[in-house]
């Protein structure tokens, strides 16, 4: 019994949260309920269902089959059923009345061969690519062509039979529009609006947990490659958010489709609003977040610089790190807020933090190659143990000449933990190519071919952190398409424009 | 007329491409409109119109809602009206008959009152995340509900009005399933199947396309980035298909899901077959794809290495690019033909290939790092010249030591041009952080500080090259986990294996 309870109140609280995530799903829902019972009365009490009749019971099928969850999907789909039961009727019209003229014997053929045409033409009219959006009107257009015309026959009035199922599919259509639209309204814009500033933050936050994993992992804890963790890596909310973000672009399109055809409201308040816009903006920012992608990519590559030389520039890769995130985040505000303000300051701090990372990498290169016979031990060591705090290039320089300002314990510490982590590099490189590697790995002892390879390798895990910044400094020269985007947002939008 | 006439050809041209394209297309329309005729022949012929009366129109509207494309979908779709509308049936009764013994006053409320609360908890659960698949059975579930008590209040027995809805659904459902199933069947399974080979093909295809372009590419024709070519790419088409690989999780889990409703067919023979393992295969191939993505991303960069520095490890990068691809179409073309033979010496070839790589990447790496104080010119010189085109690593130490066997004339162009490139890059490499680093720019010519800044972009562009190559050496790296998963679907759908 206390098990049955259990589950019974973290169902019940389950439910709960997901009602709390989104007031709108349980609004959603009441609004169908309503929509439906006032479309019910209309045969329930007697007055209405004197005028109406049983063919009333058609509106309960279009406001169920209609109601959509934001008012421009309801529009939306409103217009493809108004449009496929119009054309479908004016065609069974038509066509009842010929074959009514041409006796008894033919009318059912000449019907059965309608329907039957009817049926390939729309079928195949909705597989068309540029038609696929409105395949729910051609199921319609099919369904209540063949009713009308069959009820037609069997009834003998098909021009009444129509008229009848027509009204009544207004009625339905008409409740299901005002129900949606004046109790609460749904807003495809206003989701559009909110998806479009989740990316951007979700972007954000993605960047700086890949950059923090990258620079907390000291290679060990990596787990290893299994399905389940492929497409999932539980630890990596923001990464999962983000890569949702990707997968986004349908459901922008989705929207903005829906959007057009809402009329102004709330914040929204101009005609013509460009919505298509936004699906643009969402686009470059989908573009940077494919290098957000990448970058994840090096983090969990199997090729891994050792953990010590990714430390070795640690400092310049958060700074340039989180001011694009915050560039981000800050365009994301911009947008939420409708108001644009283009602060010259926060992208002059993004520029020269990128650089930066750049001059770090550069005045540092000679580690990515670890051409080890020719730099001198104690350069390697000095650039391990030295985070390179402050880089101004002077002062780097300065430092540069006086290589044995710190306690040689700590020297032959740092030596010690860099090349055992080399060491777990370089296994763990041998796993990869596991299957035929095999036979190279057994004559490691006692071939001398073996040690150029190892240092083909231990170059190429160090180039891996070349890769990772780079990355980097692609994406901040990306967000430069994405400041021009959310500008021109801002102008067709009609932001409010303020200068800081 | 004649401009009518020329439209109107096209028109016809284009459809003709459009069913040659897919003849599936013509089929599955013809079929929708047989399985409409034969439920309207029940209406139209005298004799079963007598058995069924006019309840059958009810067949039409199932037929024209459940007919899907696939077998599997149209199975899945006629579960959900059926689970749905017994359901329905069965709650309406139930309510039906309470209402009714509560006499005549109570009665509309209750029925009333039921309508709104199976609205509200039918919406409701729809868009609860696991129920999502389901959402066509509440709908349904909700209109044949309200149907039926609605009219049962009306015409006095709701369990007969029950009896007839469902009996004249039950035919439509059957009439669209066998038309679906027994007339040139369209599977869900197959086009899962050919989905797959194909997005292995697209990967493959892209990863060539990428190199090519990539070794292709002079730096000088670059367009310019705007909108439409962002998300376009016009001129290549392999990567618009492998980024709508990409975009086919959603497409995978849908023809799974609709596949595993279906009998053994065809290739297909037994049950249980694993279509779930189809689509955890094509997850790893899109986690090898993000790698491609990221290796298109290098390519239409802000950022770009020297062509001539690109054109140094021309041999090496064609090399490890071609045979990965080829792997990834061997595997592809091992599921085509249900067949399952790990040529090793495909994949001993593709990691010669990628060590070959990672060594010239070692031996050249001052090249990345372009210190040009420490590097004599000859060496630069002399490197780029030679294209590596046989980098054996001992002949390549012998030529390494005589740097002067070209003629002065050639190595003086390639230097030229050389410069004139590394000239247009950094003139491209300025004009991204476009708005702020215009101060910087103009004290350009009288500052001392711009000159190691220069350098700083200089090697940066360089390590471009080095991004390049560390992803595609990642993108090999991953086939590994792309081979043991299609090593584990062909032994779940018990492929025929053979040793090659």
């Amino acid at each position: 019994v206390d098990g049955v309870d259990f589950s019974c109140k973290s169902f019940i609280s389950s439910v709960w949260e997901f009602c709390k995530e989104d007031v709108d799903r349980v609004t959603f829902s009441l609004k169908v309920g309503l929509a439906v019972l006032i479309v019910s009365l209309l045969i329930l009490c007697r007055d209405p269902y004197r005028v109406f009749g049983t063919n009333i019971i058609w509106s309960i099928l279009t406001v169920a089959i209609m109601f959509e969850y934001t008012v421009g999907a309801t529009f939306n789909r409103g217009f493809n059923r108004a449009l496929g039961s119009l054309l479908a009727g004016v065609m069974a019209i038509a066509i009842a009345q010929i074959a009514l003229s041409t006796g008894q014997v033919a009318e059912p053929i000449i019907i059965g061969f309608s329907i039957f045409i009817v049926g390939t033409v729309t079928s195949f009219m909705k597989l068309w690519p540029s038609l696929v959006p409105y395949e729910y009107g051609f199921r319609v257009m099919l369904f209540t062509y063949c009713l009308i015309i069959v009820s037609g026959y069997r009834m003998g009035s098909p021009f009444r039979t129509a008229m009848d199922r027509l009204y009544s599919i207004a009625i339905g259509g008409i409740v299901a529009v005002s129900v949606n639209l004046l109790i609460f309204p749904i807003w495809a814009g206003e989701q559009l609006h909110k998806e479009l500033v989740n990316n951007f933050a979700s972007v954000a936050d993605a960047l700086e947990e890949c950059v923090r994993k990258y620079l907390q992992d000291d290679g060990s804890e990596q787990p290893e490659f299994t399905k389940t963790v492929m497409d999932d890596f539980p630890d990596e909310p923001a990464y999962r958010k983000c890569r949702s973000t990707l997968n986004s672009a349908a459901k922008f399109e989705t929207l903005a489709n829906s959007a057009k055809w809402e009329p102004p409201h709330g914040r929204f308040n101009h005609f013509f609003y460009p919505w298509s816009e936004y699906v643009k903006v969402g686009a470059v920012l989908r573009y940077c977040a494919y290098e957000v992608m990448a970058i994840h990519g090096v983090l969990h590559s199997e090729i891994q610089a050792p953990y010590n030389l990714r430390i070795t520039f640690q400092k310049e890769i958060q700074e340039a790190s989180s001011t694009a995130a915050e560039l981000v985040r800050y365009l994301g505000q911009n947008i939420d807020n409708m108001q644009w303000s283009l602060k010259s300051c926060l992208l002059k701090r993004v520029h020269v933090s990128t650089e930066r990372l750049q001059r770090a990498i550069d005045m540092h290169s000679y580690l990515l190659t670890s051409d080890n016979s020719s730099i001198p031990q104690t350069k390697l060591d000095h650039a391990m143990s030295s985070t390179l705090a402050d880089l101004d290039p002077k002062l780097l320089e300065q430092n540069l000449d006086p290589p044995n300002q710190l306690p040689g314990s700590t020297v032959t510490l740092q030596v010690e933990s860099y090349h055992e982590t080399m060491r777990k590099q370089s296994r763990r490189q041998y796993s990869w190519p596991s299957r035929e590697v095999d036979a190279f790995e057994d004559d490691r002892g006692f071939n001398k071919d073996s040690i150029p390879k190892m240092q083909a390798l231990e170059s190429t895990t160090n180039l891996s952190l070349a890769t990772f910044t780079s990355l980097l400094i692609e994406f901040v020269a990306r967000l430069n398409h994405l400041v021009e985007a959310v500008d021109e947002l801002s102008n067709m939008a009609k932001f409010k424009h303020c200068n800081a």
